[in-house]
């Protein structure tokens, strides 16, 4: 199996659909820019979703359900975050199909089924919640509201990838209203903190968490937080943002509410989310050229066993002795797989699960048994061991724990040499293209010179850092004063 | 609060909707035929997915994703699937929004931005899925399939009810492949016992199990195997169907194996789901004209404490005590919430709990932390106790298993009252405006005859229970033999 993938430095952009599609992570679909996401890759999801949604609980947040249409006239109620939309908005237009009068047995569109006003699919939902927290805020009394949506949302993208980019992703958004500013930003930088928490003590990925330059800021937004990774190729990748709404579609939506003195005034909003696109980053941050390597804590499979065995005898004492094992393993909470099927060679099932990134293997044969010992092969450093039986399940579970801090350790590492000053121009464009990574430069501060920057180079501001020290000094492209450096990549 | 709804002999589709909206399950939205769930309803919603994904889960099934989009040309690809979904059908033409050129701050449609081929926003997604089948099926090891997908679906119903009938919804479809007949037909019922067990023991629902009549038969489906419910006005409520699909959907999309001695076959395929309108069935099998009752296994909330206390030292004194009532219950799994909220008084508390539907609340006034005591009221019979605090958390662990008894023998000896025979059609005719409910009758096996029946009386056949025991008889509508009575029911 693994033969068959590509290596990163032949070409990191085919090894990393390889390592999606061969994985069993998803599948590319009939529908152009969507894709299927199979149940391995949806198994990795489903645990990612379960932490999260524990932690928005944990938060004081609840769950509901929004519809998936927004009528244009609500799209386009919040002017800027319309105009940042609108490009890519897949647009209902039609509620009926009928017979094709001349193509027997096709269908075409019924064109007296013209709906009215189009519906847009939502490609984020602030339009359609603001309009409906209209109806449930009148005083101080109904704030805050802490609501969360697990959602599918499309945005018409031209150029897709697996997971980073696609037309239909799922996700989580945030949105709450709040009585007063301070409450909202409290609100906007505490999700930041639990996004990153979950990147780094979940997903094994060190992010850096920062604001983001009005260039980059969500469409609609007073404020954008944000949390950036980095990929092995050194690019950057955007892993959730969190957004101060200021009152700007309150004002939109005409959602106001009395406060204890009776006077009326906007409500203020947060939203906050992450995708599927989490899924490539993991992907991007921690494989090999094998396969996948995936954090213990979020593996749809954290152990797999593989017996090597001639002839059904040896097989069933291997399997009795293995089923003790999985019982010892699932009492600890531990994911587990036996993997005895007869269609396959244990050479064959160890690339698979390599290639599946599973963090622990263990293979047990006839000589094993009688010497009351497994091999265990870890998929992150590759290190083979032979360990007793006795306490197998401890020791499996204390391994767990240091795979996924050694897993952190590596990345944080990796990303932290990553980070490189700046202090001219040409230094700047020469760490682009040798060294790669976050580069941090002084920046005037202009939109306009962001902007000059990432024409000539593709690189963007990827986020202004929280507690960013102050240092004097003078901008890269324009040599204007500037009063702290900002971190600049090119990004996925 | 209990005042405002409508009670059911003055109005029962108001007092339903009442009971929705007034209970906080959920609220109409600006998009027609849409509703917002509500975090009330969203965590029902979320305690009966929990439960139905564990089931799916302990059957063999994982979860995966498929796009929200059909392609036209493989939505018409089976041909009565699509002729049955064609005339409510959402349907995306446009890619793109763009600034009216003759309204300011106003978007259209861009005609530029047209898609070559339509897309059918998914109103089930046997299409999709089996034309992704195809590239994951080669030879017999493949197979079975056993997938599940909790996605969001679009029929463009013109006229809808909340939770019974929305133009969008949440559901779960389970999508299978297979070698055999057999094994498709044996995985159909299966399910079919799946949603049965689900409806009886968590949502205290009783359900008759039963076949569809080809007039009611999925669009597609070679057989449609049923669970039936029965509401409090005597209408039927199809509660969950799980359809085999024979060889048709391969067929449609060239889906073909190769067995263990090389042969070629179409693959066997099964659909089934159940969606939130499981909800609205929930609220009308049980509900009275004072709010919801939710039955404990799945309700949001279990339990709810309302302190009554004069000052604030009164408050202290029973707010400590109930900490320590809290956590017990908490050891023990149970969901509970104590409302100390100082904006309403206990008797407005009340009633917006036995609204909401909460199983069990308690009231500890000062008095009764001097005798020791809690005042408890079960929401479903309305019972009022003096209860000791000691031990209270398990006296309340088993009142909520009594609760979850009690509701579903209610529901039970409504439902078994409410199957009558009737042995000629003025009987039948006769029943259905009195009597209501499921009537057993005498039919000839012909669409025609039902489809007769369902125009003079607005009564469908609702199933042909499973083991139905064989009778002879004549049909009450054209007097033509009959080996067997069937259910018929006006239905929602
Ligand atoms: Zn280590
Ligand atoms: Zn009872």
């Amino acid at each position: 199996m693994s033969k068959e993938i590509t290596s990163r430095a032949q070409d990191y952009s085919q090894w990393y659909n390889d390592l999606v599609i061969k994985g069993g992570l998803a599948d590319y679909s009939a529908v152009r820019g969507c894709m299927v996401i199979k149940p391995y890759g949806f198994g990795l999801w489903e645990n990612m979703r379960d932490v999260l949604d524990r932690m928005f609980k944990d938060t004081g947040h609840q769950n509901a359900y929004f519809p998936l249409f927004v009528p244009k006239s609500l799209f386009e109620a919040e002017e800027k975050n319309a105009e940042g939309f609108a490009k890519e908005c897949a647009v209902v237009t039609h509620y009926r199909l009928k017979a094709d009068p001349n193509h027997k047995g096709k269908l075409m569109v019924d064109p007296e089924a013209k709906l009215e006003e189009e519906l847009v699919v939502r490609p984020t939902s602030e339009a359609i919640i603001w309009s409906t927290y209209k109806g449930w805020i009148q005083s101080y009394r109904d704030l805050p509201i802490l609501v969360n949506q697990w959602a599918n949302v499309v945005r018409w993208e031209m150029r897709t990838r697996l997971f980073l980019r696609t037309a239909e992703f799922l996700w989580q958004e945030g949105h709450t209203a709040h009585a007063t500013k301070e409450e909202a930003m409290v609100e906007a930088e505490k999700m930041l903190h639990v996004y990153a928490d979950f990147a780094e003590n979940y997903m094994a990925l060190p992010v850096i968490k920062g604001i983001k330059s009005p260039n980059e800021r969500f469409a609609g937004a007073e404020e954008t937080f944000c949390i950036e990774a980095l990929m092995q190729d050194g690019k950057a990748l955007q892993a959730g943002t969190s957004h101060f709404l200021g009152q700007n579609f309150a004002k939109a939506f005409d959602v106001k509410f009395s406060d204890k003195e009776n006077k009326l005034d906007y409500v203020w909003g947060t939203s906050w989310g992450v995708s599927t696109r989490l899924i490539g980053g993991l992907v991007m941050a921690h494989s090999d050229d094998d396969g996948l390597v995936l954090p213990p804590k979020i593996a749809p499979l954290q152990v797999v066993i593989v017996p090597i065995y001639k002839g059904d005898e040896q097989k069933a004492m291997i399997s009795h002795k293995v089923h003790g094992i999985m019982q010892q393993l699932k009492d600890l909470g531990i994911r587990v797989k036996y993997d005895d099927s007869d269609n396959s060679r244990p050479g064959w099932k160890f690339a698979q699960y390599e290639m599946q990134g599973v963090p622990v293997r263990l293979a047990i044969g006839a000589r094993d048994l009688e010497n009351n010992v497994v091999e265990l092969a870890r998929r992150d450093t590759k290190a083979k061991m032979t360990v007793g039986m006795d306490n197998i399940a401890y020791y499996i579970k204390t391994l767990l724990d240091e795979i996924q801090l050694h897993m952190f350790n590596k990345a944080l590492a990796y990303r932290n040499e990553h980070i490189t000053p700046a202090n001219d121009w040409d230094e700047f464009v020469e760490l682009l293209d040798s060294k790669t990574g976050f580069i941090a430069a002084h920046w005037d501060g202009t939109p306009e010179t962001e902007e000059k920057i990432k024409e000539l180079t593709k690189a963007t501001i990827r986020c202004i850092p929280l507690d960013n020290p102050l240092e004097e000094g003078k901008c890269i492209f324009t040599s204007h004063p500037s009063t702290q450096r900002v971190l600049f990549a090119r990004a996925y």
